[in-house]
């Protein structure tokens, strides 16, 4: 396709990204009318909204169009697995400059698409309107299956932390990406294009999960929304944390304590959740801590201690992403 | 409330933000978690979304940031009526300038609630992130008690073509407030704060509508839609067409023919749909045309011809608002 956004127009661009959109049992009525028509088996829809813009979200010089509808898909399916449910599908809100080369959008939407296809959900109906700066707004819906939404409220005192899927990763990636460089490329791709564990979400609530989050903002942060929701403290065991050989060897090669990653990196997407003691969880969950009686220490401690380095981040605050270096 | 959006933070914005939200019964599981969760009674759930942009969609100093949500939520809560679904939900993706005064974000939310109330729905969810220009994308969802959803492709040759609510009152509004004035108000207010008729789409589709939308990009746009998905041709008879005096007065002053703002204005928000001869409306749908078949005629007529003069508008054609004028 050759052009930009500009020539193609507002009905060719949307003829060309629907054109690429695949469809599955669930979509009763996909994008082209007013609305679409979603199943909603059990009489309940889990709905999700999420934005990313250029230059705070993602780089144009730093992931491709394909990466970032990966990855803004996949925040928010995501955040419905994170609920017990299974996605369904996704509605699309986009802002694209004029002048944006007319491939940029459409790999996007590639993206999104196959993103969805791996949750098993689809893309079923957009917007698109042009503006100064790329936004990416995306509304995921899922189906409960019948559980309860496993919130973020429901964490006891004596229950254990498990996690499953990839933490700090993309942290990691950032901090390669941030000085310059490129490899390894393991870290790298995690921060291009995160790999939500969407099946472990419903696991869980069948599993008897008593709260649950997916990690986008720091296992710390995020683990502190469920410790002040369930008005808990939640412990975390750093002998029972992981960091990979190679996580490590970045932290030494940039002089970063890569703990830190793990325990405050967000964007990975994985799923942490409580489980009554007694739970006997699959091979791939870790436990990594337990619930405690709330007390004058943080509601998130480390080996019964204050995390004492700096963790999540504040969308409003000043930390941007790093500008652009010369490749 | 004093300072602005950077000084507030994202977390008090969020919570600034919740506290005046209001509930209804089928909200499920509120804002607050990772995801919403809303009733969806007949198994399935409609779903829509759509972009507003400062400069583009509205300006700060002809709507006020409470307008502003109104008239956001109004545009997506009636393409759910115009499915023929009662409007549930709401989830808000907003993009605000650090150095926006924290009022205004708080007052656009006010507005949405409050249209959501007035179309029996709620705000249920939402993120918020900094960026340079103000941003707010509304995913709307809605039931459809067990109707069939009423989509653009089912007219039929031999159906009348009916619409109510306003048509033509926004676009005469934005033509007095371009050219610096304030008055009449009753336009000015039409295009600050549409009025769609959200009743209408769920009755529309009781009483068998074939086919249905809502007039957001102009009456002939959007009969074009439905013409080119039902592959009929529709004539619409300007001698059913009502044009208010106010409307001719403004016409005159302004030296646009006021039909045309009925014809090819948008963002009104009416709904029009397409019904079996034989139907028998209430009083505020007024028949103003007919489904033909399809002709070497353009898909939609105006009294048997083509409607030669400008119509609608395309979102990435150089059709801005026009630039702020001095008070």
């Amino acid at each position: 396709m050759k052009g930009t956004v500009g020539e193609l127009g507002e009905f060719g661009l949307i003829r060309e990204l629907t054109s690429r959109l695949t469809t599955t049992p669930a979509v009763r009525l996909g994008p082209g009318d007013d609305a679409a028509v979603v199943a909603a088996p059990d009489r309940r829809v889990v709905a999700s909204t999420d934005v990313l813009l250029e230059g705070r979200h993602f780089r144009r010089d730093w992931s491709t169009a394909y990466d970032v509808g990966r990855k803004a898909a996949a925040q928010n399916l995501a955040d419905i697995a994170a609920m017990g449910a299974v996605p369904t599908a996704v509605l699309l809100a986009l802002v694209v400059p004029a002048e944006l080369p007319a491939t940029w959008p459409v790999e996007l939407m590639d993206g999104i698409r196959d993103e969805c296809q791996v949750a098993g959900a689809a893309v079923v109906g957009g917007d698109v309107v042009r503006g100064e700066t790329i936004t990416v707004s995306i509304t995921a819906l899922g189906d409960l299956r019948n559980h309860e939404p496993v919130m973020r409220s429901g964490a006891q005192p004596g229950d254990v932390v498990a996690v499953t899927g990839w933490l700090g990763w993309s942290a990691a990636g950032l901090a390669v990406l941030s000085r310059g460089f490129r490899s390894p490329r393991a870290f790298v791709e995690a921060h291009r294009r995160p790999e939500p564990p969407y099946h472990a979400g419903p696991a869980a609530a069948s599993l008897g999960a008593t709260s649950m989050t997916d990690v986008s903002d720091g296992l710390i942060a995020d683990l502190g929304h469920i410790a002040e929701a369930s008005k808990v403290r939640i412990d975390l065991h750093t002998a029972a944390i992981d960091v990979p050989t190679q996580m490590s060897d970045i932290g030494q090669a940039v002089g970063v304590d890569p703990l830190q990653w793990v325990l405050t990196g967000g964007e990975d997407h994985a799923i942490v959740a409580t489980f009554p003691p007694d739970v006997k969880l699959p091979a791939r969950w870790k436990v990594i801590g337990e619930v405690v009686n709330p007390s004058a220490l943080p509601q998130v401690t480390v080996d019964g201690a204050p995390w004492e380095r700096a963790g999540g981040w504040d969308h409003f605050g000043d930390e941007d992403l790093p500008e652009a270096e010369d490749d």
